[in-house]
Parts: C-alpha cells; sequence; structure tokens
C-alpha cells in the first residue's frame, strides 16, 4: 500500500500528464449520496480523511482539505500536516481558495459526475476572477491512479415489503405522475440513491451501511417508469415485483437516455443532481425544468405503518442498548475494556435479536478523549481503553426492515468530576429543552436549534455541529430535507418547516478537546399537540428512542422541577417499553438505572 | 380629492395611453427607503394604504395589493376589497402572482428608480415565463396622474456634530478609502440616506421622522467625495463643516455622473442601489462590483460617544413616558380620554425636554382591538376612547440628537380580564427570555429569535411580526443590518451575526384580533459578558430603555424566581434613572409602579 504522499505525488504526476493544473476531490458519488461505496472513496484514498463529509483540492505547489467543525481535531489527527492545509468551512469554500490561490491562467479539473451545477457555477466564476479556468474531466485522473481502486458492489436488490413500506411502489408512482402533470412536465430524474429506494421499494447493498442499490431512475408523467440498474443485480422476485410499469436497463445507459429526452420537459432537482446529467440533457435539447425531487417530503413525513416500523425497531434497539450499558458498567469495573471491544459487543447485543440488516453507521466509540472527536471512528491504532473516572460517549445505529435507529450515551467509568456533570447536566437541560418544546406549524428547524444551546451558552459553552438531522426508514441515518440547525451553519435543512410525521434525531452535546465528551442523542417525530385555547396548530416532539440515561452524572439541583419530571417520566417509560424485552439480572439493572430522580 | 377609485381609473387609463399593461407600484424612493418623503407616497396616494411596507401591481381588469403579516387587519381596514385583491408575503410576492396573472404577451411597466436590480431580474423571468415583458418607464405614470403631488421638501442640512456623532466625517471617509483599497475599487455608491446622513455627518429634513436630507453620494478611494444634494439645502456652516474634500453637485446630476464613471470600478451595494443606478454605470461601461455599503457595519455598531449619547437620550425619553403612563392612568379613570389625546400628550412630554427633534415615527396609539393592529396610525376616522376593562397600546419614539428611542408599553385600563393577564405575562417572560440570553459570538439574531416566542408557543399562540430591529443614531428607527427575526420570515437580517455595539429592539407581543393588543417593547444594547471559565467569547444585551412595565397585568404565579428577579432589578433600575428627573406627585407615582413583585 503506498503512502499518502505517494499518491498525492502519483495525482499531480497524472495531472500534469492531462495538462491539469489543479483538481478537486469532492467526497460522494454520482448520486450526491453523503455515505459512498468503496470504489468512490476517493477523498479517503488520497488523503486518509475517514470522517463523512469534507473535499480537497490538489494544485502543483500546494494541497488543502476542507472540512466543517464537527471534523477539527479528527482530520488533524488523520491527514498529514506536511503535505495539506486544513481548511474550515462554512469560513472558507473550495470557490473562495481557488480564487485565492488558482495559478493566474491555470486548468484547474473537476469530475461532471461528482459536483452539483451550482458547484460548477460557483468555481467557475471564481476561477475566471483568477484568470484560470474550471475544466471538465472525460476521466477522473484519480480512477487512474488509484491501482487496487475496488469494483462496484454487484450485491442484489431487495423488496422492501408493503408490511414496511406502508405503501405500494405503484401508488408512489402514480403520486409523482400527479405532481408531473401539475407542474406540466413529462418525467422526473431521480439520482439520489434513497429517492430510488423509496419509489421502488426496494433496498440493496451497495452503499455501507444505507441500504441502497447503484441506481438512475425516470418516473414518467404516465406512471411508467425507467429504471437504470446493473441488470445481474435484479433477480426473478425484485422482477417480478417492479412489474411491467418499470422498464429495466442497466446504469451505464442512462448518460444516453438523457440525451434522447429532446423535446421533452425533465424536472431536475439541482441539488441531488450532478452537473453531468444536465449537461446530457442540454446535449440532448430537452427543457430542464428545477425543482426538488418531489419524493424528498414524502419520504420525510412518514406513514403510518412507517412509524409502527420505527417505534418497534427503537424499541427492539432500546433492549440492545440496555443490555450493552449494563455490561459496560460491570465490564470496565473489571478493566481491560476498551473502544473496540466495546462497540463489537454492542453490535453482537443488536444482532442477537436475528433482526439486525446492518449498522446504520460506524459506530462511534470514544473513550476519553476520543470522545471529544464529535465523528470518531475507533481503529487498532487509535483504540483507548476504558479507563477509571473518564467519560466513555457511544453513537450507533442499527439497520432493521421496519425502521433504522441512531442513539447516543455518555456513561462515567469510575467517579466523574464536577465539571463532567455540570456539562452533562447542561447537555440534558438542552435535550429535554428541545424535546418538551410546543411550536406552531410551519416553524422551522432552525428556530429550535438555540433551546438546546442555551445552557451550554449559560456558561460560554457551545457545540460545532447541529442538534438534529432527519432518519430514514431502512434508509440514510441522515435523511432530509429536514434539520434543527442554525441557517447559515454550512449544512441546509434548518430552513424547512417541521411537519407531523418527521423523524429527527435530538442530539445536543459538548467536547472538550484533548479530554472528554458528551452527547446525549434520541430520536424524536414531530406530531401534532392540542393545547385548550390554542389558536395556532401546534406541533411537538414525541420521543421515539428508549434507554437509561447516566443518572450519576446529572446535578439534581441545576434542573428545574419540570426537568426533573421530564427524566423520570422517560425513565418511567423506559422500564415500560424495554423491561419487558429483559429477563433477570439484566431486568433489575434496567429498573434501577431508571429509578426517579 | 378624487375617490381612491378614480385615482385607480385615471392609473389604468394613462397605462392605456403608454401602452402598458399593468404596473407595479411599491413603497419607496429612488433610495430604497422604508420611510420616504410625501413626494414620494405613491403606494397611499393610489390604494389609501398608510402602512410602512407593501406594494401593488394595477393591471387592466384587476388590481392587488402585497402586505406582510404586520398589516393584515391594517390593509383591510385602508384599503377597498371592492378594488383590491389582499395578497400575503412571504406567502407569495409580485413577481409570483405575476407570473399566473400577467396578460399573456402583455406589457408591465415599472419605474427603474424604485426598484433593486434583482427584483427586476426576478419579475422579468416570471413574466418571460408567462410570455410577457417587463418594462422599464421614463416617467413613473402615477406622477402623471397624481395632480396635487407634494414638491420635494427643500429644508436645509444640519450639521451632525462630533460630540453626538463621536467620529469625525474625514475619519468614516478614510476608514471608506481604505476599504475600496482593499477590494480594489475607485468609488462606492452610496445611495441610502442614513448612510449619507453618518457618512458626512449631517442631517436633513425630507423624510418624516428620519433626519435624512434626499441625496447620492460617491466616496472615492483617495478619501474625497462627491455629494449630490440640492444646493439650496446647503448653508454655510454645512459647507465648511462639509470641506474642500467633499466636491457638491446638484441631486439631478447623479445619473450622468454615474455615466461618466467609465473604466472606473465602482462598489455598488444591490440591496441599497436601485436598478437605475446599476443601468447608468453599465451605460457609462464602469466595473460594477456588488459589495455590501461599507457604512452598514460600522454605522451599526455604535461607536463610545453614540453609546453614550444612547444612554442620556433613552432616560431622558423614559422621564417623558412615565409622566405619559401616570397621566393615562388618571384621565383614563376620568373618561373622555381617546388614543390622539394621548398620543399628543406624549408627544408634549417629550417636547418638555425641550431637545426633541422630531418623532421617530408616527406614534401607534392603540386602544382596544385597535391595539390588536400591529402598525395602527389613529385618525379622526378611528378614533377611539380609553375604555373601561380595555388594553391600551402605546408604541412611541423620539428622536434626539444624541440618540433616536423606540418604546411599546401596554396599560390596563379598568380591570383586565385574566386572559388579558395571561397574556401580558406570556409575552413579558419571552421579553426576558430575550433580555437576559447570553451568546457567543457569532450568533445571529434568528437564534435568538425564538426565545421570545417560546412562552406563547405553549399556549398555541404567535405574533406575526419579528422580535427586534436595529436603531440608528439620530437616524433611523428602523437600522439593518441586524434583526431578531427568523430566517425566511420575509424581513432580511436575522442572518446577520450580533457584535457589540449594535442596538437593537426586544419587542414580543400578542395580539387578538378585534379585542386587544400587547406588546412589551425595550431597546437593548449588544455587550460582551464575562463567565467564569467560559470557552467562547460571549456576548448579551444590556436594556436601555427604562420606563415601568405594567405590574397590574402580570400572574406573578407564571414567573419563575429568576424572572421575577430580573423585573425587580430592572423597576429599580428605572426608580434609580428616572426618579431624579421627576419631583412631587410623579416620583411617587413612579416609585409605587416601581415596587418590587
Amino acid at each position: 500500500m503506498s503512502s499518502y504522499a505517494d499518491r498525492l505525488a502519483a495525482l499531480r504526476a497524472q495531472l500534469a500528464e492531462d495538462r491539469l493544473d489543479g483538481f478537486v476531490v469532492p467526497l460522494t458519488d454520482e448520486h450526491m449520496s453523503e455515505y459512498v461505496g468503496s470504489y468512490a472513496q476517493r477523498l479517503e484514498w488520497l488523503t486518509g480523511f475517514k470522517g463523512s463529509a469534507g473535499s480537497a483540492v490538489v494544485l502543483p505547489q500546494e494541497a488543502a482539505i476542507f472540512t466543517d467543525g464537527r471534523y477539527t481535531l479528527q482530520v488533524r489527527s488523520q491527514v498529514s500536516g506536511d503535505d495539506w492545509s486544513y481548511q474550515a468551512v462554512p469560513e472558507t469554500s473550495i470557490a473562495s481558495w481557488l480564487k485565492e490561490h488558482a495559478p493566474e491562467g491555470g486548468r484547474i479539473g473537476y469530475d461532471p459526475w461528482l459536483h452539483s451545477r451550482d458547484w460548477v457555477r460557483q468555481a467557475d466564476e471564481a476561477l475566471k476572477a483568477r484568470g484560470a479556468e474550471l475544466v471538465a474531466v472525460a476521466r477522473n485522473p484519480i480512477d487512474i491512479v488509484w491501482q487496487d481502486r475496488p469494483e462496484a458492489s454487484t450485491a442484489r436488490l431487495v423488496v422492501q415489503p408493503n408490511e414496511y413500506a406502508g405503501q405500494s411502489s405503484a401508488d408512489k408512482r402514480t403520486q409523482i405522475a400527479d405532481w408531473l402533470g401539475k407542474i406540466g412536465a413529462d418525467t422526473a430524474v431521480l439520482a439520489a440513491l434513497d429517492s430510488i429506494a423509496w419509489t421502488f421499494n426496494v433496498r440493496g447493498a451497495d452503499v455501507s451501511h444505507t441500504p441502497v442499490a447503484l441506481a438512475y431512475a425516470l418516473v414518467n408523467a404516465d406512471g411508467t417508469a425507467d429504471l437504470f440498474v446493473a441488470g445481474e443485480k435484479i433477480g426473478a422476485d425484485v422482477a417480478q415485483h417492479l412489474g411491467n410499469g418499470v422498464r429495466l436497463h442497466e446504469r451505464a445507459a442512462f448518460e444516453a437516455a438523457l440525451e434522447h429526452l429532446g423535446g421533452k420537459i425533465v424536472a431536475v432537482d439541482p441539488e441531488r443532481s450532478v452537473a453531468a446529467i444536465f449537461k446530457a440533457l442540454d446535449k440532448g435539447k430537452a427543457t430542464i425544468v428545477s425543482h426538488r425531487d418531489p419524493t424528498v417530503l414524502p419520504r420525510a413525513i412518514k406513514n403510518p405503518v412507517e412509524v409502527a416500523g420505527h417505534r418497534a425497531a427503537q424499541a427492539r434497539d432500546g433492549a440492545a442498548i440496555a443490555r450493552f450499558l449494563k455490561w459496560v458498567e460491570e465490564e470496565a469495573h473489571k478493566g481491560g475494556l476498551d473502544e473496540l471491544k466495546a462497540s463489537d459487543r454492542l453490535e453482537a447485543f443488536r444482532a442477537e435479536s436475528g433482526l439486525l440488516k446492518d449498522l446504520s453507521f460506524d459506530s462511534i466509540s470514544g473513550s476519553g478523549p476520543n470522545g471529544a472527536i464529535v465523528h470518531y471512528k475507533a481503529s487498532p491504532e487509535t483504540n483507548r481503553p476504558l479507563e477509571n473516572n473518564s467519560l466513555y460517549l457511544i453513537d450507533s445505529g442499527g439497520q432493521y426492515a421496519d425502521g433504522t435507529t441512531d442513539i447516543t450515551r455518555t456513561l462515567a467509568i469510575g467517579t466523574p468530576s464536577e465539571e463532567m456533570c455540570d456539562r452533562f447536566t447542561r447537555v440534558l437541560k438542552g435535550h429535554i429543552a428541545l424535546a418538551t418544546a410546543l411550536f406552531p406549524k410551519g416553524v422551522r428547524g432552525s428556530q429550535l436549534d438555540s433551546f438546546a444551546r442555551r445552557p451550554l451558552w449559560e456558561a460560554g459553552l457551545d457545540y460545532a455541529h447541529g442538534t438534529g438531522h432527519g432518519v430514514g426508514s431502512f434508509l440514510s441515518v441522515h435523511e432530509g430535507p429536514q434539520r434543527i440547525a442554525p441557517v447559515g451553519s454550512g449544512q441546509s435543512g434548518g430552513d424547512e418547516p417541521l411537519q407531523a410525521g418527521m423523524i429527527l434525531s435530538n442530539e445536543p452535546g459538548y467536547y472538550k478537546a484533548g479530554e472528554y465528551g458528551i452527547r446525549i442523542e434520541n430520536l424524536v417525530l414531530v406530531v401534532e399537540r392540542e393545547v385548550a385555547g390554542a389558536e395556532k396548530a401546534l406541533l411537538g416532539f414525541e420521543t421515539l428512542t428508549f434507554a437509561p440515561i447516566a443518572r450519576r452524572l446529572i446535578v439534581k439541583e441545576m434542573l428545574s422541577p419540570a426537568e426533573v419530571a421530564w427524566l423520570n417520566a422517560y425513565h418511567a417509560d423506559v422500564v415500560a417499553k424495554i423491561a419487558p424485552q429483559l429477563v433477570g439480572a439484566e431486568r433489575d439493572w434496567l429498573i434501577a438505572a431508571c429509578a426517579p430522580l
């Protein structure tokens, strides 16, 4: 395996051969995915960065890697500062950095299958201001120099049955067709992998932890569809499930199909479709109308079957978490426990249900200072023991056919310091403030974010990530369009009005670099609420996740009576939902862990 | 005086003569001002609408008026539903309405001196999608049919001395010149009237309640400036004050001057400069660089002299308010008091200081149901008595040479209902939640807005306006760029990070249509705060406004101990700052009104 310095040198040599003065490396695939298959992990291959968001630019004499606040520590530990300069977004961007650093008159390459059209426009404008040029490459130069690049997955698709999906694929396609009629378009491009999985009620295994298959689709105004996916992945069961309203094509035929849409009015989502899709449509002289992918909102607003599935999945998952928490408490006491052993054991507890399809993301198992790395991923090199008088943070989730889970708990190993308890209690106060919020219909996630931060702000503290993200139904653990985060924080979705049926995480935290990290995360469902005398239709949150919150880390005097009441009621619910799934010592432990404060 | 129906008919006849199929009527002037001189009150002349924000479109067969949530009630009471349809922004916009309603193939006129370039682009695109055309008019057709249109003001400019401005005009121009050097531009266009007043340390009287003069300016990279203002308005004192670094021109010469900037790099603020300015620069082949008006931030961040001036002005103003509140309490009891008498008396109290230059806006003196009209302006037709067992809302402010004030108080006349007290207490809780907020540097106003709403949301209530706006120093009572309001609410500024030295209003409210309105408004100064152990530089608010808050409307049991403590401390400060300015019964009344809860 070549060193990262060698890889960078090889890429620079390839750029010279391609007569390019630079190249932009995003972390996404041809579907603008957040998590990507190993064949598309170009940023990690080039830099060593294992985070889930970032990008890089390579110039002949310098190279820069761009990450947000969640990865400030991680990027420094994984990517060599000798070869790379660290750039923080949203404070800077690739476009603004290129405006300063691109060689005047230079040609900067990009892969049009890995960038949005808006990004291309902005970067193009920035480079023009510098007298330089943005150049689409026909073949990604990284793919040329990456010798042992993995093949794309050949995993077969599976049917997601109606008992979990709650709505047939034909119904969903009719809904999209109705929408096409309303906007006066002939066909909708679906490029996002979870949009395709949701629309056709199929799941795949091409991307780690997200059950989607590499595919594109066109859904047409007559309710039929064209699905572009490798033929070898389609078994007879899936072919029958799709039915004769869905024409099957090889995925490689998609670009040519777009070029043959001349004369059609085609709806494309510019946030979920790469620049190359627009280019192919333009080439074929189709009329493009920009609209949000019509599956985004109906997918985010869970139907009653999906909500019931989520409730079942979260309760099942909570039992595994409870068993794990007891186990950690006992094992840590004996010594010899470390991050990797812990997360392996948690996966095993989850798997014992017999229903776990996959983890929903790489578990964040962070002991002591590693807990302060927001998106930490333990490896043999970084693996730390769970030491006495430290905190241990475990953020994990499971993929079940009926729902996707995501939960974080923070535990005290030994005796926590006063400061740790103060910080934990502030995070808990923020968590409760969000969990108990009532708000009128139409309110956006950004309007709720500060409720979770205020108890930290009062002590001059904060956390450098959003407070909540959407979650799919046996789909992406990070699902749009809604988000609880300030507008302008560099992550989209804070301006999306919340609607009943949406699922979000509630996960404030606190991180002391080099010492410890704290996060308390439950999933919540947006529900309608009734209040006597209300003039507005009201919404609130129903908590879906049930597992004990570490009582030993709570400073009771810092909680208001209402906050104590919330915690005690929550713990009573945990017992009601989880205790029936446990027996013996595990059941006893849970009841004790959930005793009223 | 012709009827509004006649005026609409006359405009339609003129449009037919000008071969136009429609015309757009905004509420602004050639400087994108919020408040405009009477000569520019075209929207009010045409429709009767007296609010401070709105716009209209006239087509041959239909006409629509567009207002935001603050004016939902007012527009229906002032503008005839027979002739006009009411449209709510931001739910709709002129561009989207025209896209549906413009005659296909029609020519829709607009005055390029009254719209931003962005507005023109959007409307143009919307009309093109309709097969219609947006047409710049050479002369505003309303000005042709408006027979008795007032002449523009000829008021003389006055010098704003350094003892109030705190920084010389030469210093300010040097600062702008330095900035021009940094961005590589030759000259900056200043089109906003308060930008010009601030830069040159002059004040005018061309716009009611805002002490500005109609003018344009170019500030150049060498520190000199060109000021375009009617020569008759410049006395010898002002000419001497401006000095020989400022070349004087007639305002009418501005367009031609822009056309002569060919070859120059000109910084223009697209949010504060009308489309005609861009057109003139394009015509002359200047290179335009879009930047925010360089005076906006330094004007918003008050210097120590301005802060001291504000403190003095607010304390002086608070004494007038206290005397007024006592007077209302006693007069209302006797009967015979009405909205106009009350606001006249308040102006007289303010004038008794001998330092009042003007009101800072038309007082909102709303009795009973009129208090629910957010931007109500009492007139002889709407004037209501202050009746027993009702609420009275008074929102008012003064212009003083050392500061601009803005305060709202709500009083109970007779015995308030339980509901009124509940609502008042919720508004007070929201006011206190914002007043006591601590937050890291970099936080935007939008992130604080919900603190003020939460106590109302919990009862299913809300208010349809922002929570806080910036305030000038003897300038606009609504000053950008900062605002405490949700992003996406249709008012800009919620995404501006707050900085120490900025002044904002804190004004949550509650309005029950047809019954009563409640608002509690103080001005607050953003200040640096120290907290032991803080990891972030922290900001908070220092309240600048001092006047009693009606204790009779407060349900003490609904307040937390911390909220009671805040109110008692605030009232103690009111006594400390205001009592020394009062004597006898007025002093006694104030002390009683500020007794601890």
